[in-house]
């Protein structure tokens, strides 16, 4: 199980902490996922394409209604994402990704992709939409998108439990840091599929 | 403000109360979203869309690890959504809606959607995506597909905080109740947009 927002239990020694967007951010890996909020963002802003990241999957469990206008959670799990985290509108094409960082710096463990997240992403494909992985190795400083096809022809040829890094620098597209958008992967699908 | 999931804080006496959403689906008018869920998930059985309801979105403050594999959210708030519910991939086009329910047998409040809602659907009709409000008026046991275009111009034109149930049955498409699946809106699409 994977726990979402990079909520990391192991490197927790608290019994309660108070949840930080911004500490998850600096310190657990969640850079990837900020960069791509504010280069969607960026995106909007000029108008180029209207690409959300989904809010991420809670079964609710109690709700307090402390006051007149209040309502508060107070019990809640996360549960497994059915699709991806990302998707869109882009010239007119649905635009459907997962993002995902490691720590490795030698390949990206395939159990960081859930097996319906696979599905769903070969359903987008088959179905006429735009879909890829970016994947960050954050020890190597290198983010990849690799489009979804690519991914799947991998899949099946291999009995591996992880993609090494080779396979990316081959068959996937290197994203450079950028100022404005900071993660500007449009770029390179406009250079794939043909963009404005 | 709205309460997602069907939750009305005034309806609820008690200050704590188990959240059941089978039990919402019956009592607090959750079945057009109900019906819409298996809807979609028919489409994706058959192969025609994959369309998905969106994670309602929470602000989580407060997350407890009781033992080594759990992990709790302890406090959290609705926040307001900065789409709309439902998007996807049909015919290889982006698109998009918002369902809603109303109890009025006579006009459909705007309050109902919020400003960045139209500000979305706007957005997605500019780009190409396939745009709709989906409104049932449960009263009247009436389900409406209002395309994007004709509720924006409705907007222009009045200053009136509500649309009239005639707006709906002359500019709107009544989707009339099925089995397989329960809320065809696909096949109105199809007639207007061309589809399989």
């Amino acid at each position: 199980m994977n726990y979402p927002n990079g909520i990391k239990k192991e490197t927790n020694n608290k019994k309660t902490m108070t949840y930080d967007s911004n500490l998850s951010n600096k310190n657990r890996g969640m850079t990837l996922e900020y960069e791509l909020n504010i280069s969607n963002e960026y995106y909007r802003e000029i108008d180029k394409a209207y690409i959300y990241k989904k809010p991420t999957p809670i079964k609710i469990v109690k709700v307090d209604y402390p006051s007149r206008d209040k309502t508060v959670i107070k019990e809640a799990y996360f549960t497994i994402p059915s699709t991806t985290d990302y998707n869109g509108i882009y010239n007119g094409k649905y635009i459907d990704f997962e993002a995902k960082e490691t720590q490795s710096k030698t390949a990206f463990a395939l159990t960081n992709i859930h097996p319906h997240q696979i599905e769903h992403l070969k359903n987008i494909y088959r179905h006429g939409g735009i879909a890829f992985l970016i994947v960050r190795f954050t020890s190597l400083n290198e983010t990849y998108l690799l489009m979804v096809d690519k991914f799947l022809t991998y899949l099946e040829r291999t009995e591996r439990k992880s993609i090494p890094i080779n396979f990316f620098r081959e068959q996937a597209y290197l994203i450079k840091d950028g100022y404005k958008p900071r993660v500007d992967y449009l770029k390179k699908i406009d250079e794939l599929v043909g963009g404005k």
